[in-house]
């Protein structure tokens, strides 16, 4: 069976956030395709792989790259699927630069742009996208907000329960 | 028939820019519905209107607001599928402020963020996320992006044809 | 007796900032409740808390948040008592766009906002609320303001008793 | 019977603004007085009236200045009652340069924040504080929730109704 | 003979504004073909145009876009010959999602970028460029920065001999 | 008798700005001259005017400048006397380039920094630099300062005869 | 003999900055004193100490302060002697919210800014200042700069001469 | 034979990157020279310096500087070669008061910034300036990139073969 998902990335720096991407792609089931490709650096391949994804049958896209952030815009632009734009942190200017590059593109071209470093939140929403058509990764989705509310629930109480000073000392 | 888009907005001043999101819909004849729900003015409507779009076979939700621009997460927060926030130009920060307040979401809740006032772009994404499972929306959009890249063309030819200075006069 | 002030905190990862509040409160021996809700993660509960508040006798609400940081303004979405808002410090934005997701509400629903991470502030003001009705802890105030007066004075004069040599070392 | 409102700005240039506070608290009947008293061009008087507030019955004071916005900080030195700042819009810097001055004060001395500009939410949160032992005043905000509510579902409504074209049009 | 610079832009609208640098290359006779060319909107077109800037015998680009400016960053990852790039002013940025997307490139594929608008700067460094292996260039550029010098001297002698009052006059 | 004072500007379009600061020199008659000087077009006699400026009996100098603001650093590299800059507005990112290029001076050559466009305030720094041995400036500052508080005491005062609403008529 | 420096700080945290400024004094032979005054934790003593300065002979005020930086502008608003504002870094907005509420004064009271943490720059700004009619200070300063040029020189020699591998060597 | 290239910084501390622009010239066969030199602490033997340069046969300039960083700007006005600068990381304001400074030149005198700390990028410029108008560069430069292409494959292929989990052990 096809993958579904391609997670690229501009730089193997990238790859301990974007992995996570990945986990949450797993928890969910989905199949994905995880790939290193420079709008910059390897321009033809980018090219070659973005003219790809949909003959390959991807279905969303989600791309990370920082700094002047070109690869989601990139993709975007080759392809009528849904691209998902991750804003790495970025060395000097925290993830802004990276964010600007990503978000604010032109007329015509959107990208679904997250969080800097948000990669669990790009899964996500490629999951949603899916789930779209999906019945079952709907029903997934609403298992994963009721587990998301409860993990905030459970703390709650315990904090009432134990009080503020053994919570702050049980968490060091 | 049901609508499969719910385009949303904090308060009518959104409208003029919103409306161009429901325009582009309508270039692909996709059928939405657009209301005006405020996070912090109606939030018992907003919280109703949350927990009923799902119910009511809506697929993607396109929400616009402004300032502390709370409506696209709010509602994020509700349902499990795409919602796009697109975050509107303010009267003092330009934007920047809805930007953050719309693209920062706390992992677990993603929203589909694009460029400032980019009601169309949002549009564009919307019908990106109903074509993976419709050909004839992925039909649509190649043609759409035919015709981007046709009119860039056809201007760049017009420029070389008669040079720069008869370009501007005849665009006054 | 009831407790007079909720402090509220979207993630417990806030908590070593926000019980700072609490810390304070204590010093006034004004009554507190202190809870963790997620108006994104949690926001039916969320929604069920802040229309619980005024009917169990809160009179100041203190809810610190960081990122896309709704809490407060949801909050005060469905109170008439004031909300107190504390934009906490962000993993990549050192908390821009928590001051920004806080401060900027739309006319018609004021948060009562400190600055980054100001816990100790946002108890402060939640006590200057209080006093405004009640003598003892106006009292309370004015010795509060004297000893921070004197503790600079203080500081001050060891500065020009010791120089600022012996100070710096008698510090480190 | 005294003024239990004190509004005070650094320039007559910010009365246009300001005077939104002034007319929030006559809808409400919440009697107020008005002046204008510059940190840096008037320092003794500020020193002085400063020192008076509390003495005259002042129970909240609003300040608004722009630039290196000094005011409301200055006055939160001088007494215990709550102050809320008003970071108003500035000449070259948007207002962002108020925000800051207004917002980061140092721990001891909190000043409640508002939006940029935001006389009007400034007068309603000073109605908040005030009705927290007013219940006069509390009857009067959830019947203004009310009215913000409303006003939002009829234009909602009419959107629906006539359509987004018909809604410009009517509104030019 | 061929051309030597190549101005694209990524849209008409930037027309205005790159057509300075036409003028300065034509005050220097530099020869220089204008061209608009998408890096979103026509990214084939755009792929092709690059791939074929050096076999054609240009020898510097210049290249303008706005907001995620991706199209001279676009064409230096395939090209070996200088790229200048002018962040144009953006709608509700100011150019600052321009210039930080042009600008933060990352290691292996710069960009020479110039102010925001600053076309003629743009012109000049190209001109500059072309001038290290041209003499006659390199003795037109001297005499542009005497002239340049002369305008100020000029200026300032006049301030001097009829005093600010008249020179603002005159200027009106 | 020399002139006290320089004041220097990058450019004629500075002027209607700068010649605030001569205002108010004449207004406490103090000798000044003023020049036009570019740090960038004309940098040699950027050079000879800075060598100058001591050997002719400046005391102090006023530079404005915008965008990439050198010339108050500049001239601060070849004195030793007081240098104020002005950072003057710029056309794209309302001053904020020319405030950092102005006041994050390296260690050993300050640049005493006033506001964006803040000549006036220039002006008055220079002339408190040289009240500080001239007790006829010293008078004239005090006298000064004192119709500074004056003229906000009699607006303070009108504003509670008159009102809010008669004052915003009267001021139209 | 009267100190004619005051250098005075928000709070003892900032001392080990603010020693820089003693200590370039220090090398040119102004005497000064050192204190901690806060606007907002100490306004009586502010005020006191405020209006004291200029009765005590104090010719030049040096003062420090961070986030909501107030200090130097309540000090500017009391005397006519020229005040020098060091923006302090601060602990979220790494000194931007210092710098703005330092340097954007009003119309009428000057802070003679320096750049973020820039306590040498201020003692060496006040020395200036104090030169004005101080030969010897004069003649200091010019031996102050020989000084700065010769160290840059014969850095630059040794870097020609070794090598920068060996000279980033020798200065691990 | 001369050198083609002078590299300058404005302080040793700037080394550990500049030596970066060092090594890529040396890996490409380019000669250059590297100094120190400040705009601001040796004005006379920078204005000496920019003097000689072309005389001297140097053909690109690779100016770095940070905080106020005048260098590259100063240069590039006595010089009609290409002056590219490099705008270093700051203490305070991690590079964007340096990046302002370098690039928003005026009108006539452009400087060619690359990104933050970019001083490989730098010397890359500098190098894609001199292949011009030599064969044997151009040659070098498109192998480079053939490099660069190259290391992302064998990057991405590695990935894809041992997944992201071996892929970030082997990493670490």
């Amino acid at each position: 069976m096809n993958q579904q998902v391609s997670i690229v990335m501009g730089s193997d720096s990238d790859l301990s956030i974007m992995s996570k991407s990945a986990t949450v792609l797993e928890d969910f089931h989905v199949r994905y395709e995880i790939k290193i490709c420079s709008a910059h650096r390897s321009p033809k391949e980018t090219h070659m792989f973005a003219s790809s994804l949909e003959k390959r049958g991807i279905k969303v896209v989600i791309a990370g790259a920082g700094g002047a952030a070109h690869l989601a815009g990139v993709i975007a632009s080759y392809v009528s699927c849904p691209v998902i734009g991750i804003p790495m942190q970025s060395t000097y200017l925290a993830g802004v630069d990276s964010l600007l590059s990503v978000v604010q593109m032109p007329s015509g071209v959107p990208v679904a742009t997250v969080g800097i470093n948000a990669a669990e939140n790009a899964a996500l929403l490629a999951i949603q996208i899916l789930a779209v058509s999906d019945k079952k990764l709907q029903f997934q989705l609403v298992e994963y907000k009721k587990k998301l509310a409860k993990g905030v629930l459970v703390k709650s109480e315990k904090l009432q329960r134990v009080g503020y000073k053994k919570y702050l000392q049980s968490n060091l």
